[in-house]
């Protein structure tokens, strides 16, 4: 999603490499496209946000939007990440990783065996958002995230709701995207081998919706859910 | 996948709770029972594994094993976790995250729009596997993760291929499991609102076998990959 304040018409068309998004190894994977890094954050909806307390790592899977080169990632105001988070001034360090998985590759070696995947790798300092105006962009985002066009056919988050919630905003700079495509690379040594090679494509979809209990049967399946 | 060297035929139903396993919210969706947090790990194969380096959070998407109560996760010796991992003595704090999605819900109120979710947190010391059998074991481990009976079927690692590979362990000892599961949780006075409201389940699943362009025609699919 794009949004007029946040997005820059003379933005670069790829970020700049730093020493922690240049892997040590597979560099030909790795891409600061930023037009491959907004597809692959706009194809999902889930991250998996790393920070450190007491010294030490934690990983947590957490909803996020795009709007523009900022991702807004929501919890509650008395989540630990989140109070983790305004306890750091002027900010906290954060990790926040996307990953498509698209298929699995079978090598004859065990050694070659892969995944097909697509990943976007973003480093930077999480902050609270505070202006009313830009929490209500970012929650929107969240929700339109995971299906588009439904913030606006919900209830907006009211005024006890708004304190309750908190979102981090983290700006895409120090961002690398990591791509594997194709088949098994296989030594040539292992050709003849009788093992089966290839990839196992997987897949991933939206069921039928399935409504709740207490919904009037008159409300029918709105078209942003068939659109999925 | 169970392994008698490393499962105890008394080990406890749950993990003992800690105080970085204990949510500080939404405590109702935290467990602690060995055979969910088990079932979560044995239905996927990707982690997010989260370490610090130079003082910040690094999270980056792995494949892993499981083995009884260890995890292991692969790498490659030149890469920059397992360089870290190796530096540190006597091991690298990690917190290793695995998510399945399992639908969209959507309530009444862009509040309580939320996630079906199954996750599993590990916090724990990543140590390197140098073991030769134990290293055997680990990586059939996380070639079995992804497709269950493959290590049978392929060449396994010669010596130049063990050198280059590192395998970092991981034991199942501080570990919580976080599951939502059912519709949204709409407020009362938000009923009769005239927006949809239920769920829209999330499915997986492997597409039909792709054979490698100089797979001899002869080899079949074999049973373990029509068994997916």
């Amino acid at each position: 999603m794009r949004h007029p304040a946040t997005t820059s018409a003379t933005a670069p068309s790829s970020y700049t490499p730093t020493d922690r998004t240049v892997p040590t190894r597979s560099r030909e994977r790795a891409s600061y496209d930023r037009e491959l890094v907004h597809s692959i954050l706009d194809g999902a909806y889930l991250c998996h946000l790393g920070f450190v307390r007491d010294g030490a790592p934690v990983v947590l899977p957490t909803m996020y939007g795009r709007v523009g080169e900022r991702l807004y990632v929501h919890g509650s105001t008395g989540s630990r990440p989140l109070r983790t988070i305004r306890a750091a001034d002027p900010g906290l360090p954060v990790c926040l990783t996307v990953t498509h998985v698209d298929a699995l590759v079978l090598a004859r070696s065990a050694f070659h065996h892969s995944l097909n995947y697509r990943s976007v790798v973003v480093h930077g300092t999480a902050t609270t958002v505070t202006d009313p105006e830009e929490l209500r962009i970012a929650l929107d985002s969240i929700v339109d995230q995971a299906v588009p066009g439904r913030s606006q056919d919900a209830r907006p988050a009211n005024a006890k709701e708004l304190a309750a919630t908190a979102v981090i905003r983290l700006d895409l700079d120090e961002v690398s995207a990591k791509v594997r495509t194709g088949g098994p690379n296989d030594e040539p040594e292992d050709l003849a081998l009788p093992h089966w090679t290839g990839i196992v494509p997987l897949t991933r979809g939206h069921a039928r919706p399935v409504p709740a209990d207490d919904l009037d049967p008159a409300v029918g399946i709105p078209d942003y859910l068939h659109a999925l």
